[in-house]
């Protein structure tokens, strides 16, 4: 027996993917100026998080929610325009890190300004404190309901059982 | 001067980004048993809210957020395998529209109850009433602060001015 969602609920989710496409298109307009698009951000700034400026690629994968070969893929484009860099890990079986370059951090540094400016007029300059405070509290729900999808460990990147 | 977010404010926006990002994977892994990709199940939706069943390409793209050639290769790739078909309009300068084609609503059919099931299990059942209700005022306000991204007219369609 289904349980179909009612009017008002069917209202809610299709506003919410309605604001999940919007959200997704004028941001990456808006980053397009600065010559990123919304995945090259992303990556750059799960890099920037850390002080190091470097992960693991099973770690942005897992940030990002990114399958591995769209990772791989999208990576390898970002390193032939200098903005993050392939780093073996020699003995290290965990797999290679991912490391922000110089390039990449002050590209990331000239487009956030203008991110964060964006996020803020569309997103938290039309909510009230409470809206703001509930949205929180609604995210943290949902994450609970929602394990992040690749396989956390690390034995993926792994070739070797004795990890 | 960037208004930067605040420490609580940047947790909100990084918790609703990977609220989300699971939300795609999870409902494109259960769609996927289905047979269906996120992106035909969007399609066949906003096809069949209609009692004819078929829209102009334009509104699709409108509906969906998705630019012109992204519409037009996933509509081809659909038309490939049954689900849609483009329907020339004649002397009609808006464009084509795209139907539902019966494989089309019965692949849809055969998709919803799971589809629903998981939307619920995942978001609704995790939320309270009130929380709902909040969801639904936040993304109404958002919405209001993100326009359609793609032209709204019906010009983008159409090879004559004298529409």
């Amino acid at each position: 027996m289904t349980r179909w969602l009612d009017a008002s609920e069917e209202q809610v989710w299709r506003d919410f993917l309605q604001v999940q496409r919007r959200l997704e298109v004028s941001t990456g307009q808006q980053l397009a100026a600065s010559g990123l698009s919304t995945s090259d951000f992303a990556v750059l700034v799960v890099l920037s998080d850390v002080p190091e400026g470097r992960r693991r690629a099973f770690e942005l994968g897992r940030e990002l929610q990114w399958e591995k070969s769209r990772l791989s893929h999208h990576l390898t484009r970002m390193q032939r325009r200098g903005l993050v860099l392939r780093e073996d890990c020699g003995s290290d079986r965990r797999g290679a890190y991912i490391a922000l370059t110089d390039v990449g951090r002050t590209a990331l540094e000239a487009a956030a300004p203008g991110h964060v400016e964006h996020v803020r007029s569309r997103v938290f300059d039309v909510l009230s404190a409470s809206q703001v405070e509930a949205l929180g509290e609604i995210c943290t729900a949902l994450l609970a309901s929602l394990p992040p999808s690749p396989p956390p460990a690390p034995a993926q990147e792994c070739c070797s059982p004795d990890e």
